[in-house]
């Protein structure tokens, strides 16, 4: 950590009573930032304010958000800003949400040893060993607290030296990866599984569709089974930190870096740097 | 809270770095004390290790849990001690578990008002509004911190003046209450959904299942539809805190508290006297 704050004020605990410790109660963004300028922030601050809706949580003061993560992007040239936001400390023991909870805010700076073009090193991925749960319809696409099934998931692509794993549902449709989203080309369509069907909808998800869109290229957004895979032309894993990584490999299958990398990768760089969020 | 503990030094909060917040990445116990007395401790100890082995996070030693659940039991005549366990505090950024962290314990003392005999204010139940996602295999049964559905689901009750809301699975399989489980009598037989489906497999469940077979009752695990509702004979909620609390009414239809109540109780009560723990 290069730093760290919670409600505005530098911090390294909080409070024993939060329910974001208890149950997971929150959400969270994680903000690449370089040259002390966090990329796609209205993005993030615009699904944090949806998850914020979907779990009831009153979304903090975006003026206040924005301060605070610009705080931690000046830290280091290349930052990863990861900001949390718990619905508070729990006002009586128990699951409910009592109401009148504080949200409460913490802000934490990473150094970011920001990697060489991605598509260098293509990813390298296969299909997750165990099926993991569809998210039920409140939470879909939310990025809250609860992320076991992703810390299994990435720990099972570790053990075998996997780059990611592409999580299944028990119906056999491929969600994404444990900590990225998944676009494939097949029959000359980019295709993406539906928002409504991700662990989370992510920020670059959203980037890559817009870029996709300019370039006047077919797009999709459907579910993608795990017979679709040995149709693909080319895919990539998305996230905010990687952007668009190339996969190279599908389990025993290798992938050429597709013809559409190029075109996408400058379009969502040139978001990165032309949005205005400051 | 009457106290709180952090690997046995007295603490009200812990790192920002704890992977139980960023992940929920830890387990948890709710265990019922009197008397300076935590109720089926074997029971909970139990539960933890079966969860820490599905997590990968090593069990803390087993002996200094009990010192620290008995130091909380003993601030008051009536406590509620929570246990929970986190992987600790992360060594890098991002999901994986990267070997070596070292588990946390947090131990808190909450003041117990013990209610009446819940026989004499049976619930008010009725089925949630939204599915429940179907737990992966990895995570039934064990009471991990990942809680949001629980959260959304007892704060629905709450909402609509209920005492707790049956949850269903997308199937319309019943796998019991937001923050207990489930006994129905259909048939003359005592039912209970297969721990494999709980989205927490309850110490107070396997009480009362020993407590039928000591009593000679047919019990038996099996899946629980919505239709079977109609049918029922009696039902309670259990968990460590309320016991066998006997359900008034599933929705409009109101329920006897069943014959089968006073023995299950008396044999319940008589485990939590008779199981030498200390």
């Amino acid at each position: 950590m290069l730093g760290a704050w919670v409600d505005g004020r530098v911090a390294s605990s909080i409070g024993l009573d939060d329910r974001g410790l208890h149950y997971g109660d929150g959400l969270f963004e994680t903000i690449a930032a370089s040259a002390g300028r966090p990329r796609f922030l209205a993005g993030h601050l615009a699904r944090l304010a949806r998850g914020c809706a979907a779990l009831s949580i009153p979304m903090p003061d975006e003026a206040r958000l924005r301060a605070e993560v610009a705080q931690a992007a000046a830290l280091a040239p290349h930052v990863i800003v990861k900001l949390i936001v718990t619905r508070g400390a729990a006002r009586a023991r128990g699951y409910a949400i009592e109401g009148g909870e504080a949200p409460r805010r913490i802000v934490i700076a990473y150094a970011w040893l920001e990697g060489p073009d991605h598509a260098a090193a293509p990813a390298r991925v296969a299909r997750a060993e165990r099926p993991v749960a569809r998210p039920p319809a409140a939470l879909a696409g939310v990025k809250h607290l609860n992320r076991l099934e992703q810390v299994l998931a990435l720990t099972e692509a570790r053990r075998r030296a996997l780059d990611e794993v592409l999580l299944c549902t028990d119906d056999d449709r491929i969600v994404g990866g444990s900590m990225t989203n998944l676009f494939l080309v097949t029959g000359g369509e980019l295709v993406t599984p539906p928002a409504a069907s991700c662990l989370v909808a992510g920020v670059m998800r959203g980037e890559v569709l817009r870029a996709a869109a300019r370039l006047g290229l077919a797009v999709a957004e459907r579910a993608i089974s795990v017979a679709d895979l040995s149709r693909v032309e080319g895919a990539w894993l998305t996230n905010a930190r990687v952007g668009l990584w190339p996969i190279g490999a599908i389990a025993d299958r290798s992938l050429a870096v597709h013809a559409w990398h190029s075109p996408l990768q400058r379009q969502v760089r040139q978001a990165a740097l032309g949005v205005q969020d400051a």
